[in-house]
């Protein structure tokens, strides 16, 4: 009995574009601990007997208390062989595993974080944007559309791109905050919902337009990406 | 004859960081094309008889033309059927396709992009650095040390963590700048050479000191993260 929690990205969504290491864990989990935004073909990959636990937060729907999830990890670390705790994405890119980690050492249980490709890059890869360019494009930066009041407008606004995950449900404050600080309404944008995955969604305009352009649509799962970087997407 | 050329990422070094698909397209390629910094291991997947060709670029060194690169590509890709062009970390971050990709485009040559793990995001996390917090960062900023007279330094200095690729031989002026507009010499730096490989080595400091207490080490290849999520790195 190894006891080992092994915190993983699980990527943008489909099977092959997981790690080789995540992928061979899967294939022998006895615990399955899972946040909404995983892929099912992803959660088939355990064997038939491993125990899936769906602890998913998801905007509205109601979600398993983070006292609760840590208190699931240690106990079935301290019952079985091999546990999964598995995030969309990268663990590390927002995915609020401080606590877990805390809890897990609190009690003596071993632990391995396990990095995945965060969709903050992925999605705009998989929409043939890139986030870097030796003229558009020198730095990136990223942030959530959860808490605009916490960011710092004016500096972003003078970066030259920015990538936004969990965006949409604040994309009228955040082009609000763009605009007060100086970007232009032609700076193209772009919201890539389900990057990864077979519905894969790509709309592309500017910053003063998209609120109208997507006015009766549902974005979200999505990444937003701002900059000039969006227009190399018609060279691509 | 598929004729078709991956473009993809190896990730931070070891192949259990590859992606599923590369793995299983390095298993079968027939032409590797390939960067400096991809991990011998890596380049021993393909098969015996698969064609290696080194075009890596690495400061001081001589590298392959991108023109000839380009040229590369296009031939192999008009006269045999897998043909892998392999670049550490992710192809879209910093990894300079731009070219690559119009000469396949110009010369009617299919291909495919596919992501791979950044060491921006994968060097943090295997140092035991989350990027984000949901008090201490909010935001992070990538962009590496080549042109530091490009980069806005007001604005990067507000930001609450940087993450710096091929910084090492600028971190001189990174730090003068970062300083002038504002950043205190006490802000945590890490300095994180080979990430996810066996050669891996980690230097903590503050901005104000790191100069003085790595001024006799070799420190490439690095990844620079500054900000006080470096601190987090004790509790993990």
């Amino acid at each position: 009995m190894t006891n080992k929690v092994y915190i993983i990205g699980a990527g943008p969504g489909k099977i092959e574009y997981l790690t080789v290491k995540a992928y061979r864990l899967l294939k022998s989990a006895e615990i399955l601990i899972y946040d909404a935004l995983v892929d099912a073909e992803i959660l088939n990959l355990v064997p038939e007997n491993c125990l899936k636990i769906d602890v998913g937060k998801r905007g509205g729907k109601p979600s398993t208390p983070q006292g609760e999830i840590n208190s699931l990890l240690v106990k079935h670390c301290r019952d079985r062989k091999q546990i999964i705790r598995l995030k969309s994405g990268d663990p590390f890119i927002f995915g609020r595993c401080l606590s877990e980690i805390q809890a897990l050492k609190t009690a003596g249980c071993e632990f391995e974080i396990v990095p995945g490709i965060s969709s903050a890059l992925a999605a705009p890869l998989l929409a043939g944007i890139p986030l870097t360019d030796n003229v558009l494009s020198r730095c990136f930066v990223i942030f959530t559309g959860h808490e605009i009041d916490a960011l710092d407008w004016e500096a972003l606004s003078r970066l030259e791109t920015l990538v936004i995950l969990m965006g949409t449900r604040n994309l009228r404050d955040i082009i609000y905050q763009l605009l007060r600080y100086n970007k232009l309404p032609s700076t193209p944008i772009a919201i890539i919902r389900w990057a990864g995955t077979p519905k894969q969604e790509v709309w592309v305009s500017e910053l003063g337009n998209i609120l109208t352009e997507t006015a009766e649509l549902s974005l979200s799962p999505a990444v937003i990406v701002i900059g000039e970087v969006v227009g190399l997407r018609k060279f691509l």
